[in-house]
């Protein structure tokens, strides 16, 4: 998979990819990940990218024609199977959005800075728009984050254990169990007896009932679908 | 305000509060933040954070001792208005939930990893469990990095012009109005006529108006309360 980022803010998005889980499906070779500085596709000697608004009002909307030149550009090189804006009015990700992108080949994700991108810039060239959630953050560089977090982890041979990605909470629609580990018992706290019994059938359907008692109490719209 | 997160890899954690917003409260003194390797508070020679969880079953889970220790420290120093713990089972931050945190002085912020941490944890540590939402990322460092910049750009002074926080997505439960900015006319792509009219009071009322309908679009859930 090759994900193209397109942000006024590379460094910014530098040190997530360089450690933990991003870091070691690119050294691996089952993910490329390329930033591309908006500044690098500006004419102007201002380098400039955003623009104050038509019509007025505070901050400021980043203008249609570098965007337009990165894209154009990448898309010279190859064909893109989603060209995908970061912002918080688009479609709210979840574990089945994150499953799918994770099939895809190519994909160019744009962030939003300011106020957003010039309108026309989502009528003409984006595939898809995406939020991470109902909040507002300073730049769409850390909803790119996520998605590819969230991407990134499902790809076969990212992490060690593929079981242990399917077991997690969303994947089945259920909250994840309680999970506990050494020692057995620490300042008079014990783990539940069930779990040193051994008995692991007994163990499974312990976790069951725990995943749909802690999901009804917490999120019961989960059980809903 | 002061932010402690607890991680198990600070180095993921650092570019982005190097850049952008985050980057510029904290040289303006308006946030301190702070990162603690998990890995400082263990006696083990072998610095294990983690370890097999009780019953069987793929994943390594955060262990109670280091984490009490990182805690006891740091409240030893302060008192603290939330202990957070990142967990895609906890309650889904929205604006409302950044606008309430923005007020806090102290928080610390708890980066779960692997599988989780000991449920120990949670019932005799954590105050407040949130969730950026329904999707599982390789770590909670992530989700503090998103909680950080919600929280944060709402601080006063931290943004250059505090009504663009005002009018953004969320902040009066409706999407924001499409933005435009120069050219007027881009590939034979035009603006709107109502925003280049200079006539403020219509400029408004369209907003508003495409604000309601670009929600009701995509949104609806967002009307009914």
């Amino acid at each position: 998979m090759r994900i193209d980022i397109i942000t006024v803010v590379p460094d910014l998005l530098k040190s997530p990819f360089e450690a933990s889980i991003m870091q070691r499906s690119i050294s691996k070779g089952l993910v490329e990940v390329h930033f591309h500085n908006l500044r690098d596709y500006t004419d102007s000697s201002y380098k400039q990218i955003d623009d104050y608004q038509f019509g007025g009002g505070a901050g400021m909307v980043m203008m249609v024609e570098p965007i337009d030149k990165c894209i154009s550009a990448l898309k010279e090189e190859r064909d893109y199977d989603e060209i995908i804006y970061m912002t918080p009015d688009g479609e709210t990700l979840n574990q089945s959005i994150a499953n799918q992108v994770s099939l895809l080949n190519n994909i160019i994700i744009l962030c939003g800075h300011y106020k957003g991108v010039d309108q026309r810039v989502r009528d003409h060239f984006i595939t898809r728009e995406i939020s991470i959630g109902d909040y507002v953050l300073s730049g769409g560089e850390l909803g790119a984050l996520i998605l590819c977090d969230a991407v990134i982890r499902l790809i076969p041979g990212v992490l060690g254990n593929e079981t242990s990605a399917l077991t997690d909470s969303f994947q089945d629609d259920l909250l994840a169990p309680p999970v506990y580990t050494r020692p057995a018992e620490y300042k008079g706290w014990k783990v539940p007896e069930i779990l040193t019994s051994g008995n692991t059938p007994k163990i499974e359907s312990w976790r069951e009932e725990q995943a749909y008692k802690h999901t009804l109490k917490r999120r019961p719209d989960l059980l809903k679908d």
